[in-house]
């Protein structure tokens, strides 16, 4: 992808994060790069494919933090530890892009819905597979695998939300607690 | 409040949710209601006090929820089940309106934003006593107080962005199964 279209994407996060995506036009995002309102059309024909786009690379890159994060050699509680830090970090760390890509979905077009699913479906298989092999090495205590599976990404998901806080300003300690509040809804036996 | 404005309210919400408040006119709303672009005017007389009029209806009625759960006379292990289920059935039950209350405040004036700031902190604080009675009798065993705090809330707003799901769809056993969550998560020694 080009420059200008990096930064047109760079530019649109930004504005959909703060006024959200059906509150912006690409006029508007064209303005504040001080551009024509034509000049977002060469790149992106339209604002939903501007969206998808911003989707995709960001759930691709939430994806890669937590596959590198998983080093399958280690045990449920390490590995837990490590895609959990990595999954809060990356939405502290990109809270804008992160809210778009987590509460924009919706205006997606349905293909482009169904594209964006399967990078989400590939993450949270990531903790699916976690959670199974401490369920089934007895490293974990799960009491039910369905809703640990949903609640600890959701946590993760959920920083975009409000980070920074009076509370949580720092992402490294954010992830640190967050960590050790997975580990204990999974029952973790590992000291 | 009037009949037409409690119709506009509840058609608003509809409308905020599916397309967001940004993509959304008050003409929209009329339309829906197959009134004149006009016939909000009377009731709303912009689109923001209209979010307003829905976020303060909602964030009261969260809190109510909440505030109704929590029985003084319990211990915190007892409050903290009926609370948390009490807020996780309300994102679940009114999945509309949490969403548009939970994340649309952004588009609220900086006067509003206040206001509704104080019925939040409302909530958050009948989360916060039971968290520091069952840390300060010893019936929970927190690593640490201001994430807990954070976390199990928000668990349950969050249920507001996918409810349902394949693996939930039923407001009673997810509520249960959140509960289990959040006391593992404090740590709770009640049996």
């Amino acid at each position: 992808m080009s420059k200008a279209a990096a930064r047109l994407r760079a530019v649109a996060v930004e504005c959909f994060a703060a006024k959200g995506y059906g509150a912006t036009s690409t006029r508007d995002i064209a303005a504040r790069l001080a551009l024509s309102p034509g000049a977002v059309y060469p790149h992106y024909k339209t604002k939903e494919s501007l969206l998808f786009a911003i989707s995709f690379e960001g759930h691709t890159s939430a994806l890669a933090a937590v596959q590198q994060a998983d080093r399958l050699a280690d045990g449920p509680t390490d590995r837990l530890t490590s895609t959990m830090a990595a999954y809060v970090k990356w939405h502290a760390d990109n809270r804008d892009l992160a809210r778009v890509v987590q509460y924009e979905l919706r205006s997606l077009s349905p293909e482009h819905f169904e594209t964006i699913t399967v990078l989400r479906r590939s993450t949270s298989h990531v903790f699916k597979r976690i959670i199974d092999d401490g369920n089934t090495s007895g490293e974990f205590d799960i009491i039910d695998v369905e809703a640990a599976m949903v609640a600890i990404p959701a946590l993760a998901v959920d920083v975009s939300r409000w980070f920074p806080s009076q509370a949580f300003s720092d992402a490294d300690v954010l992830a640190q607690r967050y960590v050790e509040l997975a580990l204990r809804m999974v029952g973790s036996r590992s000291p």
